[in-house]
């Protein structure tokens, strides 16, 4: 599982604050955190708007690559903020820019900045026809994105393909037609990952951890690679590696079993 | 999802020591428990053997009868053990044959047991060849057996198919082939029940129960509607309320919610 951790994010009081105060050392303690606990890239999501947000976003991205080597993940719908981050990456890894859509305004000032530098991306399955309802809709939006990516000269495993899932107290079916998505998707295109932002799945349910973690191993089953999420939360950590082993991704069970050594699967 | 609740079996110590000081009080109270958790049928397996067992199956069954109106599940390799229960179950609903398998010898015995009374069998997917071992093994001697149960007179809804699950410490691929295993057998026979004792899964693993829980939410995925576990279990109790929620399997999350107010998804 590629884990692209989501704490530094400014919709997060504390963050928010953090960002607003340029209190460094909050960040990037928090950066540090979550590449020692397994974050592939580390998520970085000013929360402002406008120009304030490149500004944000400058400074996380260069605060951030001073506490760890770990690649960042630029957050934001902004192509601006986009773009100051790409300018100020000094990253040996390849960073990923979070996200690109088929709506075409966002396409059109996205990806010149996908082609400026060698980048993974993230392909959220939205439209000019917003997020998709329908069954079979999620794969069609992410097949075009994926064929678009790859003329544009990425490759596949460049390409981090996001489903959008819908909360499923508002849909019975939500899971479902996510998971199917996912399944397609892993067909349609082997090499590419599959991610997602979890949380959304329990949106106004109660315990929505649980919700989460179950989720999770589902997603995983279906073809799910890598997931935005926090991981510094042990449990669903924990969820994951029993995952990789049951699913045959962790020979002889070598990460669960090191993971259990380390005292780190008693939840 | 129906649970079979596996508390009853004299492979347990506490349990052989009630079978065999007939604490009739002990087995009641487990029955009631179990029945009261959710479980389905109640399971009763004396772990002794020869005409012992017998006595004891018949014991078990005529105690678990005056506690619970719950089905119960005659679980025994035994011919003259299901025999004898057979014959004292008194029950309005139908009992669970536990259990038949493609073994010649146990074939030709446990068929007409099963034809005698209206039941359910649980069918294991094992013939006179042993544990099913390579890829595609365990459907086709489920299939057999289906197609067999169903030519003997048994509507597909009382078939209750095992796959068998072997250790993935042994065998890093046993997740993936039982769970592919339980998809084909859901296409095969979409009005069959798909059973399984889990927790031979993590079988030679530190935390075992995180790995069925988690292997338990893969099955259900993969069309499993049935499970032979420990009802008591809260946190896999939970686990099941949050996969038929995102399933879709649970409407409006009623379930979900009613088992949150009843405190008991807090874990």
């Amino acid at each position: 599982m590629i884990i692209i951790g989501e704490l530094i994010n400014g919709s997060r009081k504390e963050i928010a604050q953090a960002i607003g105060n340029r209190d460094a050392d909050y960040i990037k303690q928090l950066a540090i955190q979550q590449a020692e606990a397994g974050a592939a890239f580390i998520d970085c999501n000013p929360g402002t708007s406008g120009e304030q947000e490149a500004v944000d976003m400058q400074w996380l991205v260069e605060t951030v690559q001073e506490a760890t080597d770990k690649p960042i993940s630029f957050d934001s719908p902004n192509p601006e903020a986009i773009r100051r981050a790409i300018d100020v990456y000094a990253g040996e890894a390849q960073p990923m820019i979070n996200s690109i859509t088929l709506e075409t305004e966002r396409l059109e000032a996205m990806l010149p900045l996908v082609k400026q530098a060698p980048s993974n991306v993230i392909a959220l399955a939205m439209s000019d026809e917003g997020m998709p309802s329908q069954p079979g809709q999620r794969e069609e939006v992410a097949r075009q994105l994926i064929d678009l990516l790859t003329d544009a000269g990425l490759e596949p495993t460049q390409i981090f393909v996001d489903v959008l899932i819908a909360p499923v107290s508002a849909e019975p079916q939500a899971g479902q037609l996510a998971l199917q998505a996912m399944a397609a998707i892993r067909q349609y295109c082997p090499d590419c990952h599959i991610t997602a932002g979890l949380s959304n799945i329990s949106y106004g349910l109660p315990n929505r951890r649980l919700l989460n973690r179950v989720f999770l191993v589902m997603a995983m089953q279906a073809g799910m690679d890598s997931a935005i999420m926090d991981p510094l939360d042990e449990k669903i950590m924990a969820q994951i590696m029993a995952a990789e082993a049951l699913l045959g991704q962790d020979e002889f069970c070598m990460k669960y079993l090191q993971t259990y050594r380390a005292g780190r699967l008693n939840r």
